[in-house]
């Protein structure tokens, strides 16, 4: 066995209430949002959105939800998490945040290509994974998470990106500004550059020669032997996310759209579904391996056009 | 070098010329639906649909269209078609007809998979195919091709499959009395219940534990050495499907539906994109090696809903 893990029970316990707590956070400032829009388009007319919570286990109902966003599919075992959905709210069509913390045995093909599990298939892996589809063609769609993995290794993962349908500079310019500095208040830690680039590496659409969206960061395999500053960087890029992305909602939540805006939306969420079941790993390995399609698929826009 | 291929350059000719005619038999059919329709939810306020062609060249602006129903692309050259689309009709919310005839040579790691191309990487290929989304959630979608693909060898394929929203025991029953019929008029080279099987195996989505529809026939590398036979059946394919489907169509075109029974349309469609993107085969691999996205997925539904 490897030295001591400074992955330990204590610090899983502290990640795994850190996830739950920006959840709490999260949902609350979206649906803040809610509360607060005039409602443009009629939209007013709906009661304002609210996340509906449901419980899921591990080898029941339900399992690992987020897609893209967990190496834990295709294990075995225990745990589970609560899955926060807001479904046809004023400003957020739907939009789902799902928490989970699972622990089982890799199976042998995952145990070559997941560090530190090729002599201990073990595994203990806690995240929060967000995805969110506004109704409002100038409101971006946004996606983040954030994630600790612990094998006979450990390690951190994560980042964030905005799909807008029509770009907006200052807006681009705001949310990447946000990761900038989540990025350089850590900077022993992390590299915004290098995490910048491979976000815009991973979310492109080959067939389209697209990328999905203006990118963000995103990184994986983070463990600097320093488990308090991985751990502090990983809290910055969600409250970063927290705290940028609801800002952005609220420049142009209450602008009203056309049709023909509508009708490029639908047709932008289109290229994320192409994304999505074409190239995204989490939700093709999630898929293929008998994860719980209901719960993975839960990123799929409610709303889509291929005209 | 093999023997003479049966596969000669007048019978080429003659399965290119076919596929034209049925392409405009049935564009011909449907179009009739158009105008016979009394245009429930109001459709009747909409013009009767036609379908509009464009003409592609390989190499040009354009790749083989349809999805799943060719194993041409990846390959390099000549050769083009044309593509009938109708969008907004009345009946069929948007229909695709393409008809191809390509030439060239697969790449070397087609080679090694293709039958008859080892040796001599050229090939010819011509086919027709057809997706059609109705806008009525109790007319059934469908999907239809047939083909003709000369190596050194030469061979065969094609199918027909039904996707309703509601099945109808009738309906479903009356679809597959067609392809019966075609199959046993040709018993010494088609077996029913074999294409019957093959197609229910491919059109199958395992991540849902769900048809993709009710099914239909699929066959491929159909040469029993009798070319006038094994043409004569991919005819009659065909033309099965061109008779069966604009009369289930009819029967069902003036019926008016429900904003609940549109949604469950959507919903179905969602699981066509899924297959489509996640197993057809053609799609894959005309997306990730460079066909024209467009034409590839210009079988995508108009309107999809993942709620």
């Amino acid at each position: 066995m490897s030295e001591q893990n400074i992955f330990t029970d204590d610090r899983k316990g502290q990640a795994e209430a850190w996830f739950r707590d920006f959840r709490d956070q999260l949902c609350s400032a979206l649906e803040r949002c809610e509360d607060d829009t005039s409602g443009p388009n009629g939209m007013s007319d709906l009661a304002a959105g609210r996340f509906e919570r449901t419980t899921w286990n591990r080898g029941g109902a339900a399992d690992q939800a987020r897609s893209g966003d967990d190496v834990m599919r295709g294990g075995t075992d225990g745990g589970g998490g609560v899955m926060s959905v807001m479904r046809e709210g004023r400003v957020f069509e739907k939009a789902g945040v799902n928490v989970s913390t699972v622990s089982g045995e890799f199976s042998a093909e995952m145990r070559e290509r997941i560090p530190g599990a090729k002599d201990d298939p073990r595994f203990w892996a806690s995240g929060v994974s967000v995805v969110i589809h506004p109704r409002s063609p100038h409101v971006p769609a946004a996606h983040m998470n954030t994630r600790m993995i612990v094998t006979t290794s450990g390690w951190f993962g994560g980042g964030g990106d905005l799909t807008p349908v029509f770009e907006n500079d200052a807006e681009t310019a705001q949310f990447h500004a946000a990761y900038k500095s989540a990025c350089d208040a850590h900077s022993d830690v992390a590299d915004y550059d290098k995490f910048k680039a491979w976000c815009d590496d991973y979310f492109y659409l080959p067939h389209r020669q697209e990328p999905r969206g203006v990118g963000g960061i995103f990184y994986d395999n983070l463990n600097t032997g320093d488990w308090e500053a991985d751990f502090a960087f990983t809290q910055d890029v969600g409250r970063a996310f927290g705290d940028v992305y609801p800002a952005l909602v609220r420049q142009k939540f209450d602008q009203p759209w056309t049709d023909e805006e509508r009708q490029a939306q639908r047709i932008k969420r289109g290229r994320y579904v192409e994304f999505n079941l074409l190239y995204d790993r989490g939700t093709l390995f999630g898929l293929k391996t008998g994860g719980n399609t209901d719960a993975i698929l839960m990123s799929m826009p409610p709303d889509v056009a291929w005209p």
